[in-house]
């Protein structure tokens, strides 16, 4: 069994890939048979695995999810009351709810058995810079 | 490895903290470095870390979620077709599928490794009174 | 600890149940009290724990993702750039982001605490047939 925490810095919402940290990470654990957890310790930004094959999947993705939860400034947004830390932080908490905080992945002959076109992301929420903390576990 | 069902009483739509009650759970089985699962048995309520600081982040994100399922009485939700259990039954299917089942939360130095501001809540998706089982697991 | 790659597969869009297959490898690897991992290698598809009682929620599920997230050469979908690999492709890579990529469900007495109503679902995004690769993983 074996832990660590890794910061990711962010500059801007948008997906921020850190699958070559979590193989590291694995290979270092000398694990050939387990699960590895990521999970995130935040709630305005959160984790996704998706095809890291064409970066136009990624900037789509986050123009989805910027259009179903626009910023509170937005006239579609007058119902929200959490507005203090500015018109990214609610949509923010929304967008972790609608995603995911925590994500399992077995790990067979010493590799994680992410599939060809997998990659593991940090989803930032925020518009300004932040640094990420990310628990790897792996058992 | 240890295992206890809790079950939490919710009373119309909404999120119910239960940090506390895993806290307990965690210190209790002495575990030091580990893994701890949260597991909902339940398809109509979900699981949530959200943000436990700010009460209006609870209320804008049931608020969200209200405007984007609304009960299938509601003109835009015509299209429903599973109406026999009530006009908030089928949104809670769609909510606990927009959101999660189980949550995996690393445990270090007999601590979950929650950021600052995570709390852990079950958000209930139904209008009346249920009594809800979640499994945790630790190992 | 056991592992296993579960195939199944789809034809369209839609959910596609395992639990009986989960059941049985649960059953094989004679694990009294553990910890069971589902993970799709994919990111076209994902994962989903529903009511297996009345196939209209499955069928509503499906309806509701699709008016959400409609294939990109809907008029609503113009802003999609990744096209190449056809209408319904950035739609099921949304999708998916919008749904779980691993669940983990404690294991007690030899078998899975899922609830009564509880399935365990493969959620297809794309319209072509598809063979679907799930990792199963108990420890």
């Amino acid at each position: 069994m074996r832990q660590t925490i890794i910061r990711i810095s962010t500059s801007g919402a948008g997906l921020y890939e850190f699958t070559e940290r979590v193989r590291r990470f694995v290979d270092e654990s000398c694990v050939e048979t387990g699960l590895l957890t990521v999970f995130v310790r935040h709630t305005s930004c959160s984790l996704m695995i998706q095809e890291n094959a064409d970066v136009d999947v990624q900037r789509d993705l986050s123009a989805f999810f910027h259009r179903l939860v626009p910023p509170s400034d937005d006239p579609s947004m007058g119902w929200v009351v959490h507005r203090h830390e500015g018109p990214d932080d609610m949509p923010a908490h929304i967008k972790s709810a609608l995603t995911q905080t925590s994500i399992g992945i077995p790990v067979s002959d010493g590799q994680v058995m992410l599939g060809t076109w997998q990659g593991l992301y940090l989803f930032e929420h925020r518009a300004n810079p932040h640094r990420r903390e990310v628990v790897l576990h792996i058992g």
